[in-house]
């Protein structure tokens, strides 16, 4: 199995695809769950894949893989990295890689679901795996749920997931409770008034504006917020003007939001509205601003009884490989699918990071500065021990429920 | 001539070029230079057209229109508005527009042309009229002189030109001394390190840091510079990141600088170096940023006696609608041509806006809110008595040296 | 004894005195304690007092109380408020009030005390009762220490100490682990260049220059620290100039710290020096800052086998009245003494708001505007059944060790 | 004339008073007044002192010299330099110094009336020789015209003032227009929410506020304010907080707007509302901002026809030493008398300092570091020919409306 996964693997990473648009990667999915021998729908949600491998009587079990990857430039300097790119809709070209490592996700599922159907004399019941399309945008798991995913599997007793991250390939760790934060991303667009660089006495600079705004928005996190409560506030892009000498006549702003509870995720919009609302009339604006939300990702909040089952078999089969895992800062849309089921479920970290150069790293202090994360141009999991670790810790998990 | 002068401004508005790129723009000059019987230059400096008229012993007066547009999206709702554009190498279609009335100078400049050429008998010497490229880029001038232009044409007594305004169409304005500002243009780029937005901690935010550079440009001229000093520090564009939830490693800001003394220039441009590299400091850049200037435009200060004698020859012609003009915060590039040629210039105004609507928004003291100014989507000079005018004032001007 | 004690406590909080100046509450204390039949000792470390009362062989306990109040002008409109001032040295009177409950804190532990010197038939060993002055400013109890106080005292099984809260009057809370933080208090002081206010030019502007520290000090928590680290960066204090129109030529502000770690803390304390340090260059002062720390509080970590006893004792006593309480962002010096003295340490909470105001406030989810916090002027705790509580909980925790 | 004039003049500069305390000063001018024989008029408007000199029919001068001095510590080092203080509200001794000159100006009235006395044959008419108080408070003229000054002297046809300056002593200048700036300060007072400096989140932090008004107050002459218009916004104080671990609950700041034009003045004043309003929205503050105005001083708009006629007869009268002056940011109220009277005026400055040491450093370039300037502790004009010069100039004036 290694050999059809590591060259699926560097496949998939040579040829990531955005957003909604993974169609080559679906059909590889598809094509692999036929040969595995299980149901498979397509188009679940437009490019979602769901294989089905039934086995008798017995509990069913949800395995989740998301299968999109994102605009960035790839900079590992592998022979299978990604060189693809798109044109947007203003023409520009957009560099495309699998920096989050969903290319590991959908080859571990695949490892899984065949592990599974050769060894179905070790457990009964039925399997769902669930290839998620859009994760990175936050809708996939929803467009899933609003093209009929719950009257086309059977329901789930349980649904689990597990996600590449930047520690040593090999473990795996888990959390209960909160471990991924909910996330909104929203964009400002504030008004000014255009004129030329030299005479600002006519405009109303949304330059500036715009740099009073960043510069506000900092006192959410670091003046508004309790100090024990996890929060982060993300200016992530500032676009204004086009000539150094002419004053534009408007700016956009796109921030993101991390929370892990409502009570402080609806504080803290409420400030960004309030403080672009009140910088814009410092400014004078003759307009409004727009403050207009999307991409929000739901709170992961692990069941304490499913992840306690689930770290207990990872304990057993992976050894001191397995261990708990701390909160993470990141967002996820799949338990967007457990809620809608009305399901329990968890969600797994794996390290794709080479051991050894994790050791390294980890001796001189320098895990921060020499260990790339996900998103970054330079991430990218070691196929081995991480596909095989992957595969094995959805084996071990689902035949928690599974298992004869 | 009325005639084709209108029609060729409505043909050059709505077929605008950008700098170094007026290649129609040039054909239409040198067909109608040759057409009055000029001996015409081609392809000076790239684009640059002149034409030269010898009538006899005399003096030679130099003429000089500059002819580019601007990447604005035009928004004057005129039958002949310029819906051109171009695409730029990144693949973005840039709008084109003569949103600073270049077209009224070429239109003039080949008027007063054919009035000199038409009049032989009222005047002698040598009349040079140069339609020069790249204003807007700061640079036309010296591609021209670069390319020879000293020697191509007859050494001239005097330098000559004009710019439309928004002030009423049909007046004329004049100024000794300092008339417009010298102007310094820089691309700022900042390194920081980039991160997903929900981990800061890993990040050095170039967005933070380029609002705190903005803000404290700011101070530049609200602290720095001497009250009575005219300066300007516009920054014209921010660009930084491009999705909200990614944390970027870079920033460019491009800003505009505006003195009238070399001595407050180079002081503004050391506190922008200042600021900058402190700033970036104080974000703990893994990189120095890099500071890169680009389109100087030189300071316009108008010969007092050059000036004096152009204003009393309009004093004489236009009556009271000749008067002076205040300095302007707008640079040029036109002086460089006398400065490299050794001669004295003198550089005056025309308005171009409908005498009437001036005069409705001057009533209710709305002017700045109500007339666009050069630069902006809606500023396009009425082409009467905008054309006549500065037809007449060129020649007006002209004869002042060359008149009999 | 209820008689004596809500008489003290108001007494001492009509008198409250400033760090290393309680006299006054120390002679109260040393009469009272006297009187109770303890061995005492006064002026250690200034103004602090130590009893001890010995019961025969057995464990020695520390039980701690703090003494001193703020410099706050109270306004809590009770009959018993603080109207006491002192002159500071440069002739500013000063309003002081026990704004944080140490009138509480010595009322409870002189009544604790007076317990177990009446039921010496229930206990055996040693109890120190000692009470710390300055905790305020973080250096009584290094004060202390430094004057003898190891030498002075049975050397201690357990140190405790408590505290009152914006909590339900009654309730008694404990926690295992880092439960106070660590604080640094830091003064900067930036040079400027003075001049007359219409003359910016001829100055460099420390108020400008202090305005943009205290905007990027906001970073370094909402930039710099991990999302899930707690900590904080106040500045409490700027102070600039003294008349309109006079650009002064330096800045004072003083910053305070909180974090949970010595990594943490090490971080915030370089990016405020590099902070303060970047902003002077870009302001080009004339003379590099200065940073002065002060008043520097250790973390306070309970001893997890420690807390785990006085909770078991709390929950036996009080019932559902004792629970667990949160982490606190404010910080102690308490933990000093058994870090010096080399024994473990537990610090608990108390409530000393009105439980029926409480009850109502958090009913209505208005607690955090209604109910006044430690150091505001409106914070009182009220006499029962806080005073009865705080002394009974002295009690339960004592007797865990020295109970027969 | 001269010895006692020197005398005055060092008696003056060792003993200044305060605004609205020129006691003293009132007491030694009107001593004077009475032996040259003018009718006096003593505490119109508190301290002003105003002596009447007839001499036949004829025009009316006004001459006008301010009495008070400054807060500020005398720093030449001179033996007749003050060391006199008064002690303030708060108990704190504020020195005092004639660090702007006005014990010139007071004795080179004084001599002037003395010399238009001892030569009445020369001239004839009405001389009103007015001494105002607390021109530094920007009250003292107002306070005058408020307390009868136009019932209590004859209608003046001009009015005539004068200032020294750092400039050569010997030497007077002249300016028409707008000469002085309009000035107004203004306390603004934001109300946050006070607490403990860990709490960040109960508080609404005035210092953070403070800071982002300072910085918006910026953009005030960078952006909103005509390049050509000279304009100035100091914040010259800022105030908050009294600890390092409070965070407070409001911030004061103190500013001073320079203008030359009332349309200018008033656009300033109205950002400063509209930003300090703004701001304190984006903080959230729970009470609405106060800004009050203080100190207000008009603009010093020299008439044209009566500068001409002052400037004819210094030039005829000092010759080469006199000239043009540059425009001044500073501010006086003098022109409030001319203007409550309706009468033209022109204000003058003459030099104070040593022509030989000016020169020297004029030589060196070092003008601006070497020579003090008004306000600063170490401005002290010379006795001569400052005096001289001084007495002469108000006379010349004087005559160009009196002569015969």
């Amino acid at each position: 199995m290694r050999g059809w996964q590591e060259d699926l693997y560097r496949d998939l990473h040579r040829h990531p695809e955005l957003s909604h648009h993974e169609r080559r990667t679906a059909a590889k999915i598809a094509e692999r769950l036929g040969r595995i021998g299980c149901q498979v729908h397509q188009g679940v949600g437009g490019t979602g894949v769901v294989g089905v491998l039934r086995n008798g009587d017995g509990p069913t079990v949800l395995l989740r893989a998301d299968m999109d990857a994102l605009p960035v430039r790839e900079a590992t300097g592998l022979p299978y990295a990604s060189t693809d790119t798109v044109t947007d809709s203003g023409g520009r070209e957009i560099p495309i890689a699998h920096a989050c490592g969903h290319d590991v996700h959908v080859t571990c599922l695949l490892g899984a679901t065949q592990l599974l159907a050769e060894g179905t004399d070790r457990w009964r019941g039925t399997l769902v795996a669930l290839f998620q399309p859009a994760e990175e945008t936050g809708d996939g798991a929803r467009t899933m749920l609003d093209d009929g995913l719950a009257e086309l599997i059977p329901a789930p007793d349980v649904a689990l997931a597990q996600h590449v991250l930047p520690a040593p390939a090999g473990h795996v760790g888990t959390h209960a409770g909160p471990v991924l934060s909910a996330a909104d991303s929203g964009r400002v667009t504030v008004y000014g008034r255009g004129a030329h660089g030299s005479m600002p006495q006519a405009a109303v600079d949304p330059v500036v504006l715009a740099a009073m705004i960043v510069i506000r928005l900092q006192t959410i996190v670091s003046r508004e917020t309790s100090p024990g409560e996890t929060a982060v506030v993300t200016v992530g892009s500032v676009q204004a003007g086009t000539k150094s000498n002419i004053i534009p006549d408007h700016a956009v702003l796109e921030f993101n939001i991390r929370t892990y509870g409502e009570r402080t995720r609806s504080a803290i919009l409420d400030a960004v509205r309030r403080i672009v609302s009140a910088e814009c009339q410092a400014s004078g604006c003759p307009k409004a601003p727009e403050i207009e939300l999307f991409d929000r990702f739901p709170l992961t909040d692990n069941d304490p009884e499913t992840t306690s089952r689930v770290a207990a078999a990872f304990g057993e089969f992976f050894g001191d490989r397995a261990g708990p895992m701390g909160r993470q800062t990141a967002s996820e849309d799949f338990s967007d699918i457990p809620n809608a089921l009305g399901v329990p479920y968890t969600y797994w970290g794996i390290g794709g990071i080479d051991p050894e150069t994790y050791r390294r790293a980890e001796a001189a202090g320098r895990v921060a500065q020499d260990i790339p994360v996900n998103h970054s141009a330079a991430f990218a999991p070691v196929p081995q021990p991480t596909l095989d670790t992957g595969s094995q810790a959805l084996v071990v998990a689902a035949l928690a429920w599974l298992g004869r």
